[in-house]
């Protein structure tokens, strides 16, 4: 039992903040024997006290749990106060009775939404002013339900935050207090039947009528229907949509100039709820998981809107149909358009490490409780003591504790953005904190509980494919490497060369041979091995980039080499993982 | 386009035995606006269908699908009445409307079962007579509603498969039409709360009543209610239960003697559906999938049945009291007990390829289909074009035939063991087929759609977790090798060499440095390389624990090799899965 008994106290602070969730509590409530609730759903524990006493006193950490506490989460009290907040509301937990319809979940999240906006937690606000703790916010409410987490996402961060980051002062006077009161629900209509990951290929279009200065907002085909759009199939009474703005040519010619996509508000219903002239929807259904949110399928049909409802953050458009914008190029202001979104994508993945920490805690101590076989003549093993567990398991801990780095990392990042509240430097920064979101990929491996992994399951393609954001992170590596090592193929291999021998690039840390433990584990051998890896396929990538894009062209070249792509962006996303911990603080262990 | 178009061509047998499914069918009616069904789930295609029929007549399989399509399913007729059955009863397809209750999911469940019937199949006449039928009439059903599936594998293959193969003459005739026409729902009552894999470890006992020639069933500890039994929650009106056969002392001491694990027949209902006194139920309550089958927890008090309700084929008692049987050790009783249950892990593996078929059918389809980005001015490409898409869906094609032979061979030993249905060779049968079904293992593997995925994924622990099955694998191997190779340490390793000079043991292919396609891809040489694999595993697993055994005993030796020992166990039913294809028959391709 050595080391079921010594993991049990290592993993005592996840353990600790787990087990005073709603989420396990919840899983305690479910025994399907209420009157006996305590003996037997902890029978396999409670069999086998006296042994584990014993040995838990010789297996004590090495290290004060306390301090490791404080350490990962300088946060707690809110989280406590949180989740108290749901133990007084046991009602809104969807897990102590299942098999909700879907309404009657979607009913139960709206609740919560009000409950915690009743307890004093704006989330809105939170968002304006203290992202960091809006993004611990949304991993305490992963815990509860992931669909108040989403759902919460949907309204504050997509919703408002689109309103907020692409509209100007006007629009946030106009709408803030309705949109963090929730008296104003909201969608974020981005994506459409034909298009996911190829945002720029939309093709609903909002084109300017200047006789009545309305934008007039059309689906042209049913590919271009919206679809999946959180908040629309009950509760959104306004949504922000992406489509082609289209103005009169200035040069007097006939056809309309196409400026590409940019974000407008537009009405879906009236206050009673009932849709609004040229607005069709459709509820999306019922869903693998999440069936706390009302997604649902947006046609307009010639939907006429001021001409100030355009976000006109990044481009403006005058009553003469005349367009300006700050950024010079339509490439450039979608990537700051796109930037000011990343807020989305960190609060994913707060919420998926807050689903991976639980989900690990459930499993390990599942693991550390059940006993199957044993020697002839003595107790069973905890399962937790076979080897074939231990490798299963562990890897996920390890995995838990270097995304809550990662994190920490991403959010210290989206704050500094934020502080820097300046149109070039957010356009920089929006592929390079898209690239590190990808963390959140590690968990297409982990396994996962029941409603949890069904839950997050879209995690894995919401914001689009992970493969398509990964190409973006290599893509970005490859745009410094050759800013870096610019010339003709031949030159680069020699900067190459030259710049591995006068160390500026890492050598292979492995040809030392040098299996040692000590060395083996040294945290500078490591990141040394991680960050050769990434040198060393970035490299290589270029070089068969530099090969086949002559005679394939970049397209098809591109997909030629997608699985070496793919690699490098995994490692790269590795390497930024190991590095995270350091960039919090550091850790006094006693 | 060219690798989608070709892809298309080559499964064509199966996206045209799929397309035909209430499965397949169901998904289409699903479409969240009817009006519009066929264009909006159809738009994808449609848009491409000019381009896509010219290249497709380019790129013609280069085999008859037909022919393909016969030697894969010899078995089509039957398939196409059953799906053509639900087709008439869309109202008992699960997924036309999701978000069931259980207790909805559940009645459902029942009717498909007696509808099945009605059309004249009997599925535990099919188990009787023609096995190869009954767990084909499975694979058919399971991609109709997995819950289904299961359901019929509880009442006809556990709970009816248990009377036939455990019980006598008697208790055939006694049960056989009633459990055959679903009036008598029964449950297979195995599992215990603290007794899962660990079947010998249960503690429900049975104690003879000398005095009233009864048995007496009771549940010592609440670890030892029977947990997750199927049927119970609702329907079973009677239970094969496991239980430790106790019987007075022959030599009159006061103490019982346990002579281990029998099976019983306990009546749970009346013919109203009532609890019979001692008999306390509660419903397992939700469940991650497969909430159309009623597990249930079933606590015995002194339930008394007459002596006649043991299944003794393998052991029997008198009315004094006395056991006989005609195998000598209770370990044999044990194994030849549960060797007569494989039935079940046959259904499961025929269940568990028809859900992968299904699976890979609708991703590949979708692949391509679905189209996102393009080279500049082009049209979008179809995501299966691109490089990341084909290493994730290919193998997976791959893994759906592979287990598919597999699965017929399975069916086939199956068919032959019943066919020289005699206790011994019963007895040596069990554990070889109980390791080739870990074929199923490979599906942990796979990326599978929604409901599919949660109603399949207990498939993954079923019969017990398949760390567990794979250790009995890498068991049974090393007891043939020591029986070929005995001796000690250093003889063994004397003739493990002699074997392999004389060449009895397969050489390492892999040393020759031939990376010639027309050589990687000779099934001799990938037959050879996988033998190989075996071998040097069991080889050096059998060096690892003669070597641990002596110091740490036998079970903490193996525990110190159990990594090594599943790899051993993965490699043997990878080998096995790869011959599963000859078996079958041969292919004539065009």
């Amino acid at each position: 039992m050595t080391a079921a008994e010594h993991l049990l106290c290592q993993i005592r602070p996840h353990v600790g903040a787990i087990a005073a969730t709603p989420q396990a509590m919840a899983q305690e409530w479910r025994s399907i024997a209420p009157d006996q609730q305590q003996q037997l759903t902890l029978a396999p524990c409670a069999a086998t006290t006296p042994a584990r006493t014993r040995s838990t006193a010789k297996m004590l950490p090495r290290f004060d749990p306390g301090v490791m506490e404080t350490y990962l989460d300088d946060m707690r009290e809110m989280k406590a106060r949180v989740h108290e907040l749901f133990r007084q509301h046991p009602d809104l937990l969807p897990n102590v009775e299942e098999g909700l319809s879907k309404e009657e979940h979607r009913a139960l999240v709206r609740r919560s939404l009000k409950v915690i906006l009743q307890a004093g937690y704006s989330p809105l606000d939170l968002l304006a002013r203290d992202p960091r703790k809006y993004f611990y916010l949304g991993e305490c409410l992963s815990m509860v339900d992931l669909s108040l987490m989403v759902k919460s996402g949907v309204q504050y961060s997509l919703w408002g935050g689109s309103v907020l980051n692409l509209g100007s002062e006007a629009h946030r006077r106009r709408y803030f207090d309705d949109i963090a009161q929730f008296r104003l629900p909201g969608c974020f209509a981005m994506t459409e039947l034909k298009h996911g990951s190829n945002v720029a290929a939309l093709q609903t279009e909002a084109v300017l009528d200047v006789l009545t200065d309305e934008w007039v907002v059309h689906t042209p085909d049913e590919g271009a229907i919206k679809w999946w759009i959180g908040n629309a199939a009950e509760d959104g009474r306004a949504a922000t949509v992406f489509a082609r703005l289209k103005v009169p040519d200035p040069n007097g010619g006939s056809k309309l100039v196409d400026h590409g996509v940019h974000a407008f508000v537009v009405p879906l219903r009236d206050e009673s709820g009932n849709l609004l002239p040229g607005v069709e929807i459709r509820d999306c259904g019922y869903k693998v998981g999440l069936n706390g949110i009302d997604n649902g399928a947006i046609r307009f049909t010639h939907v006429r809107v001021p001409r100030g409802n355009l976000l006109d953050r990044f481009a403006s458009v005058d009553k003469s149909g005349r367009y300006s914008s700050p950024l010079t190029s339509q490439a450039r202001r979608f990537a700051a358009t796109l930037g000011e979104l990343t807020g989305g994508r960190v609060g994913l993945t707060a919420g998926s490490v807050g689903v991976l920490k639980g989900a690990v805690t459930i499993a390990v101590r599942y693991a550390a409780l059940r006993q199957q076989f044993g020697p002839p003549d003595s107790p069973e093993v905890a399962v937790l003591d076979y080897q074939s567990t231990q490798v299963r398991l562990m890897p996920l801990v390890a995995t838990a504790y270097g995304l809550h780095f990662a994190k920490c990392l991403l959010v210290e990042k989206y704050v500094d953005m934020k502080r820097t509240r300046e149109p070039k430097l957010v356009e920089e920064a929006a592929l390079s904190t898209c690239r590190e979101v990808c963390g959140g990929h590690g968990y297409a491996a982990v396994n996962r509980l029941g409603a949890l992994r069904s839950d997050h399951d879209i995690f894995q393609t919401f914001e689009g494919d992970n493969t398509v954001l990964l190409q973006q992170v290599s893509a970005m590596l490859l745009k410094e490497y050759r800013q870096q090592f610019s010339g003709a193929p031949l030159t680069a291999t020699y900067h190459y060369l030259r710049a591995a021998l006068l160390g500026a690039l890492p050598n292979n840390p492995l040809v030392t041979h040098d299996t040692e433990p000590r060395h083996l584990r040294d945290p500078a051998f490591l990141s040394k091995a991680l960050e050769y890896r990434t040198a060393r396929m970035l490299f290589t990538l270029s070089l068969r980039l530099r090969k086949h894009g002559p005679r394939l062209g970049a397209f098809h070249a591109w997909n030629k080499c997608l699985s070496h792509v793919l690699d490098l962006a995994n490692a790269y996303v590795e390497s930024v993982v190991y590095k995270g911990a350091p960039v919090v603080g550091s850790l006094h262990l006693t």
